[in-house]
C-alpha cells in the first residue's frame, strides 16, 4: 500500500520555515517543528533528521466557547465558530528547559530522569479572542505536547465535542493493538500493519462484561515498528489523564495516520472544562531499540508530582489470595445461590441457604493465612467476603454492595486478628459492580472499617456498566472517580490496585497510593477464554507505559482439567514461564495467584516466588521485542539481589544473558529455573530444572526457553 | 368535538359481567370494575351510577424480562414478548378493607381517614410465566390502583419501557394544566378542554432554567371538571412515587384519554425495578364538589407510614429570609463578581473583591435576625452565605458548593450565637446547582455544620440540569437522592424544605421531615415574569393535592419600580391577598418574605403574619372553584384560634362567610383585613382595611374582593 497523500507529504518537506518554531531534544536526537498553516497548527518530529511523523494537525472542537447553559445545548449541530482549530496567530513563544532527578515512591529504579527541552506557543484565534497554549516537551526518548487554557475573559467554561490531534506517519507501520472501547481494555492483541487494521478489527472485538466499541479504533497505547534496516520503534500513549477523558486513536488505514478519540458520556460530551486547565499530554516514544522504548520514564515524567504530605505507608507487598479457586469456577464469591434476588439491609444473609461453595469463610481463610504466612508473603486478599454477591452483576443495581457487612461465615475480626498474629495483612476488596456513585456513598464507612481492622491495601472492581448510568469506565465523570477515590484512601493511608478502572497514565507519580490497575487482560483470561503467548511480551509495550499491572501471575496448575475432569481451559505457558513473569512484569503489589495445593507440590520452583522482589532499585530490559520476547534483569530493593526473567511467545528461543550489569569483582550465586527439556506449554508445562551457579558480570548463560515458555534467576551476592 | 371511539365506549357499557370483578366505595358511590378483555387489563370508574372513567387499559412496556446485562440492550428494538400487557389470565383475586385514622405529624388537619376498599388481581402471563398484581383501592373519594411484582422465578429485575395506565374519559373536560418536562414543573396554568390540549401546548412552554418537554403531556396532577348541571371535579394524580420516575400525562385530544409517560432517563430507561416491587399508585380523585376534592388525603393515604423512630425535632417554623432583595436584583448570592470562574478549595475567597452587593454578610444577617426576633418569628434562612455563588450556574460544574465554608463577610459562628440569643433558628440553604452527586458527597459534612451550630432545617436548591449528567430532576436516580437526602437529614434531626425537587406525592407521610418542596411557580416568578392572578387558585386543586410547597407568600412591596425606578415588574396581587396566601396555601414552614423595610411601612397588615399559624388542628374549605376562587379557614394548632384566607383570580369577587364551622355558643373577636374600596392589584395594592369585630359561629360576614384581591381574618375566643 502506498500513502496516497503525498502531496502534504511533500509539503512537509517545506516545512521549516521563517513561521516555524523548532524545538531540539536535550541529547539532539530529536527535532520537532511547530508551524500555523493558515491558521491552523500543526507539528513534526523527526529523529536523526529522518521524519518519523509528519505535519500533524491540533486543535479541538467545541459545543460551546462559554458555558453550557442547558443540556439541550448538547445536542445542538456541530458550529464551526466555538471550535478552537481554526483562525489562530502566533502571539508568543516560551523556552523551557528542565534536567531533574526524581525517586518514585515505588518503582523500577530507584531515580526516574526528567531531561526536556519545552516549547510553549501562545495561539490567538482573533475572531473570538480567546488565546490557546500548544506546549511541546521534547525528551531523549520522545515527544510529548498538550494543549492548555489559561484563564481569561472569553474562555471559563467550555465543552469538548472532540479533540483531533493527529499523528501522521509518512509510511505503513507494524502496529500492536487492541480495539478502542469506552468500557473495557480487556482484549486480545493484534499484530498487523496501520493500515490491515480496519480488516482486522470486526475480529479482534470479541464479547466483554461492558463495552462500547468505537469502529476502527484502536486504544491507547499503541506500538508501533518501523521495520527495515534502520528499524524504529514507536510508541503512541497520552499521560495524565486527569480530570479528562481517556482517548482512544482513530485510524485513517489509508494515510496510516491516528487521531485522538475522546471518550464520550450519554451526553456525547468530550469533556467538561473550566479554565485554566490542561489536556492530557499526548505522547510520541521513539527508540531505535526496542529495550530503551520499554524502558522510557517519558510519561510518568509528564505528571506531577505528589502533593501527599506522607506517603511512608506505601510499601510493597507481595500477596496471596481467595480468588483463582473463584475465577476458574472451583467456589464461588457468593454465599447463597448466585442470581438470587437480594437486597442489602433487608436480606437476612444468615437465614439464606449456603451452597457450601462460599471460599470466603473461616475455614478457608485461616488455611490461606496459614500458607502464606509459612512462605513470607506479607498480604492475602479475599473475594466474596462481603454480602451482596447473589446477584451482583448484571442488573444495573446501584446499590450492590455496602463494603461493611461480612458474610456469616467470615468473622472478619477473628480473621484478622489472626493474620496480624501470623505477620500476615488482609488485603480488602471493594467490588463496586460499575456502581461508583454506590461506592462514593460508602467510601468513608468502607476505608473506617479497614482502618479498625488494619487492613492497608484495597483491590477495587467496577465489572459491568458504569453507574451513573450512561457514564462509561473512561468518561471524565468516571475517572475523576478513581482518583477521587485514591485521594480519599490516602486519607485513610489506604493503596490502591484499581481493577476493570482506565488504564494509568503515569498518575503514580501523583497518586503514589495508586499503586496499580488491571485494565487488559489478566491472567484471569486464561480462564476466560485464554491469553495468547505472546501477551506478555506485548503489555510490557503497551499497557505498562503508563503504570503497573496487577495481571496476578503465579499459575502452576496450567490445566483446569486438573479440578474439571475433561475441561479442555489451559493457561498458555510454561511453569516457569510464570516465575519469569515476576520479573518482566513490574507490580509492587504482586500477586501468587495459584492455590497453596499446587505451590505444594512444587515447594523447589515455588521458592522463586517467595525470593523475589516487588519494588527495585534498578531495571534493565536486556532484549526485548513487541510480540516475541522479553529479557528482563532488576536488582531489588535496598540490597545486592538481582533477579532475571525470560520470556517468550508461541516459539522456542534461546537467548544467552550476558551478567554484565553485576558489580565488577563480586561474586554472586544464581540459582537458575528453566524449562524442562521436554516442557512443553501445551502437553508438559510443569517440566522445569533448578540449579544452583556461582556466577560475576564476567558471566554469560544460555537459555533455551520452550515455545510460550521461560527462564528465571534469583541472584545474591556470595558474602 | 365528538369523541370517536363510540365502538369503545359501548364496549365499555357490556363491561360488567361474568369475567369481571366489581369493586365499591366503603359509601357506595363509586364503582370500580376490572376485566381482561382478550388477555389485556381494563378497568372503569362509575360514581353515583355514571361512568367517569371508560374502560381503560392497563400494563407496562419492557425492556428485558429478567436482567439487563449491559447498556446496549437499552437500545435494542422493542420487542412485545418482554412486555407485560398482555396474554394475561386471572388467577387469584383478594379483598381487603381499611378505616383508620391517623395522625400526620404536620398536617391540615389533627386526623386524616384512610378508608377504602381493596382488590388485589393476581395475573399470570402464560408465555413467560410471570405473575404481576393490579391493587385497586376504592376510597369514598376516588380511585388508586397501581402494579406490584412478586419476587419470583422469572421476574427479579427488570427495566422499563413505558407504563401505559390509561385513564379514558367519555366525555371532553375542562383542564388546569401545565406542560410536561422532565425537569420543570414552573409553568404557567392553562385551563382549556381537554381537546385543546395540543392546540395550547406551544405556547404553554415558555424558556426554564433546565427543561426537558415532552410534546402534548401534561403534568400530574392535572385537575380536569365536567361542567354542565350535574359538574363533576376530577383530579388525576400519583401517590407515593419512591425508587420509580415520576409520571407525566399523554393527552389523546381527540379521545379525552390520558395515559402515563414515565420520564426517562439518559439511556431512555424508565426504572430499574428489582422485585419485588410496586409501582406508585395512579389516583382519581373525584367528588361534586370542588371544596371536597381539594380537601382529599387520598394521596397522603396511599403512603406508607413512616419508619421514623423519633419525630420530635420535626415542628413548624414561620421563617424570614435573606431571600427576595436578591430575587428582585437589588443584592446578590455572590461575594464577589458574579460569572466570575472560581474553585471551591482553590480559590481564596477572602482575596477576591467584593462587590459589595452581597446580602449574607454580618450586617445584613444581624438586622434581619433583629426584626425577625421582635416579631416573633422563629427561623431566619440566609441564602448566598456559603462561597461558590461567583460560577454556580449553567457550567454542568460539579463541585460547585462545598456546603461547609461560609464567605469572608458572613461569621457562621457568631451570627448562630447571635440568632440564638434573640430566639431565632437560622435556616440552612444548600444550593446545589443540580450536582447531586457533589452534594451526596458533602451530605454528612454539611449536617454536621447544621448540628454544630443549631440549624434544624435546610432548604435545598436544584437550579439546573442535573448531574448525573443526563439524569433528569424527576429521574428515578434523583427522586432516590431526593428520599436518601430526607433519610440522611432525619438522622441529623433536620428538616428538609425542597425546592426544584419533583412534587410531592404524600411521601411526607414516609418522610415527616421532608416537609415541602417547591415544583411549582412561586412568589420568585413574579420577579422573573410573573405568575397570572389566578395562579393561586389553581395550585390548591393540582400542585398542593400531594404535599405543602414553599410558596413564599408575603410580598407587601409588590411593584419593583419602588427599588428599580422604571422597572415594570411587580406582584400581581393586592396586600391583603398575600396576607390570605397564609391561609389559603398549606405550609409549615411558612415564610415572610417580603423585606423588614416593607413590613415596617404597614405593621398593622404584617400583625395578621405574625399571628397566623402554621400548622392545624383543622382545616375547611369554605368555597373554591379551580382558577376562580378559595376560601378557607383553618384552626391554629393546639388553640382555638381559627383563620380565615380568601382570594380571587383577575375578578373582583365578593363572598360571605358562615362563621358556623365556630364553637357553638363561644364568643370571638375577629381582626379582619381586607382589600380597600379603592384596591388594585396594579394601580394600588397596598389599599387595605384593617377592623376588629365580635363574632360568634352565627355570624356571616360579606367580604368584597378586588381584583387578584382577597380577605384575611384572625379570630380568637373572648375568654
Amino acid at each position: 500500500m502506498k500513502k496516497i497523500t503525498v502531496g502534504a507529504f511533500l509539503l512537509s518537506m517545506m516545512f521549516v520555515g521563517v513561521n516555524a518554531q523548532s524545538l531540539k531534544s536535550p541529547d539532539g536526537k530529536f527535532e520537532m517543528n511547530f508551524q500555523l498553516k493558515g491558521g491552523v497548527p500543526y507539528y513534526n518530529l523527526k529523529y536523526n533528521g529522518n521524519v518519523v511523523v509528519e505535519d500533524s494537525k491540533l486543535g479541538l472542537r467545541l459545543f460551546k466557547d462559554t458555558s453550557i447553559k442547558f443540556a439541550s445545548e448538547i445536542a445542538k449541530p456541530e458550529d464551526a465558530k466555538f471550535d478552537l482549530n481554526n483562525g489562530f496567530t502566533k502571539t508568543d513563544e516560551k523556552r523551557d528547559s528542565k534536567n531533574e532527578t526524581w525517586q518514585p515512591v515505588l518503582g523500577e529504579k530507584k531515580n526516574y530522569i526528567n531531561n526536556y527541552n519545552e516549547l510553549a506557543v501562545t495561539l490567538n484565534q482573533a475572531s473570538a479572542d480567546r488565546n490557546i497554549i500548544v506546549k511541546f516537551r521534547l525528551f531523549n526518548d520522545g515527544l510529548g505536547f498538550r494543549y492548555e487554557f489559561p484563564q481569561q475573559k472569553n474562555l471559563n467554561y467550555f465543552t469538548i465535542r472532540e479533540e483531533d490531534s493527529e499523528i501522521d506517519f509518512p509510511t505503513d507501520l507494524k502496529a500492536w493493538w487492541i480495539v478502542a472501547d469506552y468500557d473495557s481494555q480487556e482484549y486480545k492483541y493484534q499484530e498487523t500493519k496501520v493500515s490491515e487494521i480496519p480488516a482486522r478489527w470486526p475480529q479482534a472485538a470479541d464479547a466483554n462484561a461492558s463495552q462500547t466499541l468505537i469502529k476502527n479504533a484502536v486504544q491507547s497505547p499503541v506500538m508501533l515498528k518501523k521495520e527495515g534496516k534502520d528499524p524504529l520503534y514507536i510508541n503512541v500513549a497520552e499521560a495524565a489523564v486527569l480530570d479528562y477523558p481517556a482517548s482512544h486513536l482513530e485510524v485513517d488505514a489509508q494515510n496510516f495516520k491516528f487521531k485522538t478519540h475522546l471518550t464520550a458520556d450519554r451526553q456525547g460530551a468530550k469533556g467538561y472544562i473550566q479554565t485554566p486547565s490542561v489536556t492530557p499530554w499526548r505522547t510520541i516514544i521513539v527508540s531505535p531499540k526496542a529495550e530503551e522504548l520499554m524502558a522510557s520514564k517519558m510519561i510518568f515524567n509528564l505528571n506531577e508530582p505528589t502533593k501527599y504530605k506522607d506517603t511512608s505507608y506505601i510499601h510493597p507487598t507481595k500477596y496471596m489470595g481467595v480468588w483463582w479457586e473463584m475465577i476458574i469456577g472451583k467456589s464461588q464469591w457468593a454465599y447463597a445461590q448466585p442470581e438470587s434476588n437480594v437486597r442489602i439491609g433487608q436480606t437476612d444473609f444468615s437465614k439464606l441457604t449456603p451452597t457450601g461453595k462460599h471460599a470466603a469463610n473461616n475455614t478457608k481463610v485461616k488455611e490461606y493465612i496459614d500458607f502464606a504466612a509459612e512462605n513470607g508473603f506479607k498480604g492475602l486478599l479475599i473475594e466474596g467476603w462481603n454480602i451482596g454477591w447473589e446477584d451482583w452483576f448484571g442488573h444495573s443495581k446501584e446499590f450492590v454492595f455496602d463494603f461493611i457487612t461480612p458474610y456469616p461465615d467470615f468473622d472478619i475480626k477473628m480473621l484478622n486478628e489472626y493474620a496480624h498474629s501470623k505477620g500476615i495483612k488482609l488485603i480488602m476488596h471493594h467490588e463496586t459492580s460499575g456502581s461508583a456513585t454506590n461506592y462514593e456513598r460508602w467510601a468513608d464507612k468502607a476505608f473506617q472499617l479497614m482502618n479498625k481492622y488494619g487492613y492497608d491495601a484495597v483491590k477495587t472492581g467496577y465489572v459491568g456498566d458504569i453507574i451513573p448510568r450512561g457514564e462509561h469506565h473512561y468518561s471524565q465523570w468516571t475517572i475523576n472517580h478513581f482518583y477521587r477515590i485514591a485521594e480519599k484512601a490516602n486519607e485513610y493511608k489506604i493503596m490502591v490496585n484499581s481493577h476493570e478502572s482506565v488504564r494509568p497514565t503515569g498518575e503514580s507519580r501523583t497518586y503514589p497510593n495508586y499503586i496499580s490497575a488491571e485494565a487488559a487482560r489478566g491472567t484471569e483470561y486464561e480462564a476466560f477464554g485464554g491469553n495468547n503467548p505472546d501477551h506478555q511480551t506485548i503489555l510490557p509495550f503497551t499497557r505498562w507505559m503508563g503504570g503497573s499491572m496487577d495481571y496476578t501471575p503465579g499459575i502452576f496448575q496450567t490445566k483446569l482439567d486438573y479440578y474439571f475432569p475433561g475441561d479442555t481451559r489451559f493457561v498458555k505457558t510454561t511453569l516457569v514461564k510464570q516465575l519469569a513473569l515476576y520479573v518482566t512484569m513490574y507490580m509492587p503489589l504482586q500477586m501468587a495467584a495459584d492455590l497453596p495445593e499446587n505451590y505444594k507440590k512444587h515447594m523447589d520452583a515455588f521458592q522463586f516466588i517467595k525470593d523475589v522482589a516487588a519494588d527495585w532499585d534498578d531495571t534493565k530490559i536486556l532484549s526485548a521485542e513487541p510480540g516475541d520476547y522479553v529479557i528482563t534483569a532488576r536488582k531489588a530493593k535496598g540490597t545486592e539481589n538481582w533477579f532475571v526473567g525470560g520470556i517468550t511467545d508461541e516459539n522456542k528461543r534461546d537467548y544467552t544473558v550476558d551478567f554484565s550489569f553485576l558489580d565488577k569483582g563480586k561474586k554472586y550465586e544464581a540459582t537458575i529455573y528453566e524449562d524442562g527439556k521436554d516442557a512443553d506449554y501445551i502437553n508438559n508445562p510443569q517440566s522445569y530444572n533448578i540449579y544452583k551457579k556461582q556466577i560475576t558480570s564476567k558471566s554469560k548463560i544460555n537459555f533455551k526457553m520452550v515455545r510460550s515458555g521461560g527462564f528465571a534467576v534469583s541472584i545474591k551476592p556470595v558474602n
